[in-house]
């Protein structure tokens, strides 16, 4: 169910996308697809939060209290990393 | 000639997008997902940094050395606006 | 001993900083100083990085591994919590 | 008169770091000290954004409206480089 609405965020941003070309195309204000660019980026940004947020409640409780040391750190790690990309865009 | 290799980048994200919405259905790891979102807004960021590129050399030198100061005033202050959103994704 | 290494981090931020205010008393040249700024932001998310490290690999396994339900939530809910603003800066 | 402003402001957030590395000596929660960088780090961008600002209102219109292109283009890709960083903390 969750991830119903991930896919449907992901469709808008990409019917959004289709939209920035086409703006483009048509040659709009420099600015308005700079903004529209940014709108976007914020899209993008609350998807991976929601998709943080299951992988948080599922994948990341099973391994940590799991009995494999190797795949509990290979999570946290994978946490860490996302942490530490996000913001570096 | 700039104009054209902006539209080549977007409609290279918007694949990108295409591609992120397959995994979803797929059924992908979340991390591989949140890496990809991740990659597809560095590429955002680089085209928005090409189409400010293309404006200060445009639209900003022409309204700064024009007489009309509400436009000169505009034009900076809306240079200043895409800097103070970029860090707010 | 982690602990030691974040607060030597923070304590050589904090030298930056008054550089930088050193910086602005003396007038230097703004794009030198938003560098130099931009330069404390980037230790700042290598120390946020850091004490998250920390934090995961103590008190989120310790949550995580416990009994107490709303303590998991919350703990969880925090790492997701930093992870939505650190592009919101 | 701005530049007092900027000052303060910077002062501001020097003590803030005080205030910082003071929670890490007394081990405070780490996701506490987390939100207080994040704090910092956005303090840190709105004072960016007002040194640009200045700048944009005056250097950059002297460099533009000049006689020298070297200045003009060093003074505009200088506005480019502060936008393109600006994500990447």
């Amino acid at each position: 169910m969750k991830n119903a609405d991930t896919l449907k965020r992901l469709k808008i941003v990409e019917g959004h996308m289709k939209g920035i070309v086409r703006m483009v195309e048509e040659d709009a204000y420099c600015i308005d697809v700079i903004r529209q660019i940014h709108a976007v980026e914020s899209a993008l940004h609350k998807v991976s939060t929601q998709i943080l947020d299951n992988h948080l409640n599922s994948c990341v409780i099973t391994a940590v209290q799991g009995e494999n040391l190797a795949d509990r750190q290979r999570v946290l790690n994978e946490v860490l990393e996302v942490f530490e990309t996000s913001s570096r865009v």
